[in-house]
């Protein structure tokens, strides 16, 4: 069973359901991103397909410090999904109508030139999902628009103002799926994804990635967040090109082990990206 | 004329008044992020007190953002403010009446530990300030908490329910004011921050770290954004140690700057964190 953040109509119902086509799992819903990681935790579910990186809002924050923090669990695959928004309203609202959008902060924040172009007196509201904004709407007067799925004015009977609304027409979320057992399948196109502080001492990071340098290993991503004990000390988050089977990457992660404070292997597997 | 983040009552409205105590500088409040930064570009205000970094939520996404791609604004200064977040009700409420929580995401981010702890069956309701969610919930019944500041609680006459409720007791913001003019002032404890992409080649922020590294500067904090026009490619904030005056910072920016594809000097300041 593979767990997702519900309700119906959010994105990451979409990847879900995308995901899963050909596995044939049995797909439960989660109230919080926090939840639904936790259920892997505790064996409840089996894996869950979890939201981490949208390339306009950036890194889901609960989804990297829960990872790094709070439980042990790896990343196992990766799933990109192509994020359409659009601007949906009552049926018969039209643009002059709305005076409050409602929707989650990622929706916001991907559509944030937009709306203070087209929407500069309008009072923005956020929703725990875009699914729940769509509700809100849906039961509300003209006056409220939902920035949402194509999907969610389906389900809520909503007509869609205006289509694909994002600042950007590179919208995508990248989802990862985690599991209490690593990935071990060995591919040609692997990522391995490790999380680790370093000493508060000069050059330290430049150091660190000096491991992977010699050994030519190509940095995918970094991502700093706060290691939260203090303003200004941080917890890094490495994506890497290659599988820790191959022995060039196990020695150099090694090495770095060795000069981190804190250090936890997230797992190896196929990249999509 | 000093810009902040409204409405009355938000942690943003404090930072403006104990940065202004002694400059005498009149305050003016702003709806969004995004239109106070503006109004500076613009020239409607001189400068702008804007939150960038949280110990616990981390980055303040839409401040980073607005200052490498929209704007052409230096920072000239920072400040860090004490941030304590309580859970505020109306007055004769106990936990148990409560089954809603609304916040900023910020501070709902800076106690989601103790809201799966004490209130696992609450809705959550983001708003769009914590002084805003703490005006629904003096407009409302019994039902809803809302976390938010001690001056909230006295702002909307709420009782404070739970006192500090954040889930680390390191909770800071760091503010930073930002003008159309750089500031010129030389201290002995000044950082200079910079935004910069780098080509899409292996080991290239290896490479552009190696001028910090080969001139002793110490990398203070660097933060990866997305670049928005691709999911994968990155844009990075980095602040070190030193005053661009400095001829071994000029130089090693200089450096820098040449193996990038996009670079902005954002401004040296004097350090207080």
């Amino acid at each position: 069973m593979i767990g997702y953040l519900g309700p119906s109509g959010t994105f990451s119902q979409l990847a879900a359901i995308e995901y899963t086509k050909e596995k044939k799992e049995a797909l439960k819903e989660f109230p919080t991103i926090y939840a639904l990681i936790q259920a892997v935790e505790s064996g409840c579910i089996d894996s869950a397909i979890v939201p981490i990186e949208n390339s306009i809002e950036g890194s889901v924050n609960v989804t990297l410090d829960t990872l790094a923090f709070d439980v042990d669990l790896f990343i196992i695959d990766e799933y990109v999904l192509k994020i359409t928004q659009n601007l949906l309203v009552k049926p018969g609202a039209s643009q002059n109508d709305i005076k409050t959008i409602i929707s989650h902060p990622q929706g916001i924040g991907q559509c944030s030139k937009m709306l203070n172009r087209d929407f500069p007196d309008a009072e923005i509201v956020f929703a725990a999902s875009t699914a729940e904004a769509g509700k809100t709407v849906a039961e509300g007067d003209k006056s409220t628009a939902v920035i949402a799925s194509e999907n969610c004015a389906k389900l809520y009977g909503l007509d869609i103002l205006m289509p694909d609304c994002s600042d950007e027409r590179n919208n995508f979320t990248r989802f990862v799926i985690i599991s209490k057992k690593q990935c071990t399948k060995v591919t040609e196109q692997d990522k391995t994804s490790i999380v680790f502080t370093l000493d508060d001492k000069p050059g330290s990071l430049y150091r660190a990635l000096s491991h992977f340098e010699k050994s030519e290993i190509n940095l995918l991503k970094i991502q700093s967040r706060p290691l939260k004990k203090e303003l200004g000390k941080y917890i890094f988050f490495v994506d890497i090109e290659g599988n820790i089977d191959n022995p060039t990457i196990y020695f150099a992660l090694d090495a770095l082990k060795a000069s981190t404070s804190f250090y936890k292997f997230l797992g190896s597997y196929k990249r999509q990206l």
